[in-house]
């Protein structure tokens, strides 16, 4: 019985639900648009980004879609998206994507706290800033802790498997807070900038309004190709193999696992 | 080996996971001080709520919370806390749950348009009020879809096992977006009202900052609590029965399912 299901889900492995591409890339060219709208809003409203100047506090929006959003996002798909490619492949790209994320996402926090201290204007005050530090805070003790657990070597199997669905309700969570902290962040944007030009439909309230709707399909749309069900990557045969040997190694460690 | 499985999952119908109580009523305890937390801030910083007098705006707050956020998270829990209790059952209280939530969220609704068109200010100029929209107006049609294939009688069981799925996602994703929501509605009346007094930490700002955590954190118990997959409400013997009987009366309805 169970090596039928092995060598039938071995042979899954090789192949790729057909709907996934068309989801993966719309879900791309939608991060994509999030990115140049960005750049456009803060190029054509904002007066672009530089970093010695009054101009440093715009790399924090930039850098933040970037990091927390769009490569956080892509993280999360590589599992679908890699599905033939070795596990460990694939993890390593997962946890660099995430690296780069994380890297991306303290230079703009950096470039905000240091506009801060310049203008002489008070921190963490906001419920923008409140969400934004718990978002960066959880991240990094995800990525501590999905490290250790996955790409570190020597984490038993059992603990492995029992720490995975919270390893990946946390990461499609910490996404999801990411998501809304950056419209919290757009939002006090336009009422500090716009003002009572807000409410005249002025060119750059629509167009950060439009950026904050693709904010959440963006988000919804990665939630929705990490959670279809047919969609989850497949175990390979070796894969399966190698478990099965690390269980019996292990076997010990945990007596009342499952 | 069909029947091995029924009697299986049917026994398990009559056990509940030992540790989903306590999450459940954690979720509740959230949910509950949510509300009271809402009040409290239009209570004491916002001068209460009445219907014909500037303070008709405040329903607004006070409706979407307990309708779009309270109400809808507890109708996604009905299918976890009703484990045992015939489908029929739980399915009536999930849709007059939302109900519920919809006609509270409806008079949250009339509250700001009429408060606006008193005021003469702008309506749906802001993201918040997008969102708001886009949220009202899927949650709606997301209930008319669930009751014609769930609740009204005759739709073929294939069908309805294929539209299962989507409804789940659609369902939490809403639900996800209505917190999102409330979010930016909570920060754009923290600005409008505070104004620079929100960043010398005025105890109206914090409190309020507190509310947001809370919002988010009462998405993520939710969320939890839905998505573990051992939590899933077993199917119980008799409807599994009753669903072989559905799929062979219906099977010719659909060649290609499944």
């Amino acid at each position: 019985m169970s090596s039928v299901c092995l060598s039938m889900e071995g042979g899954a492995a090789a192949s790729t639900p057909a709907a996934l591409p068309y989801y993966v890339a719309f879900s791309q060219l939608l991060g994509l648009t999030l990115v140049a709208m960005t750049g456009a809003w803060l190029g054509l409203y904002r007066g672009g980004i530089a970093w010695e100047s009054d101009l440093q506090f715009n790399a924090h929006p930039l850098c933040m879609v970037i990091g927390l959003v769009f490569l956080q996002g892509d993280a999360l798909l590589v599992y679908r998206v890699f599905r033939n490619e070795a596990k460990r492949t694939t993890k390593v790209l997962h946890g660099l994507l995430h690296v780069f994320a994380l890297v991306i996402a303290l230079v703009g926090l950096v470039a905000v706290f240091d506009y801060h201290r310049k203008k002489g204007y008070a921190d963490l005050y906001s419920l923008h800033s409140w969400c934004g530090i718990l978002v960066f805070v959880l991240y990094f003790v995800q990525w501590l802790v999905g490290f250790s657990f996955f790409l570190f070597p020597g984490a038993p199997f059992s603990l492995r498997s029992r720490y995975r669905p919270q390893h990946i309700f946390f990461g499609a969570t910490i996404f999801l807070l990411s998501v809304g902290t950056a419209l919290l962040g757009l939002k006090e944007a336009l009422l500090f900038n716009l003002g009572d030009k807000y409410s005249a439909f002025e060119p750059e309230g629509v167009l950060a309004n439009v950026l904050g709707l693709l904010l959440a399909c963006f988000g919804g749309a990665v939630l929705y190709i990490l959670t279809r069900a047919d969609w989850k990557r497949p175990s390979q045969a070796e894969e399966q193999a190698l478990s099965m040997d690390f269980k019996t190694l292990t076997e010990g460690d945990s007596p009342g696992s499952q």
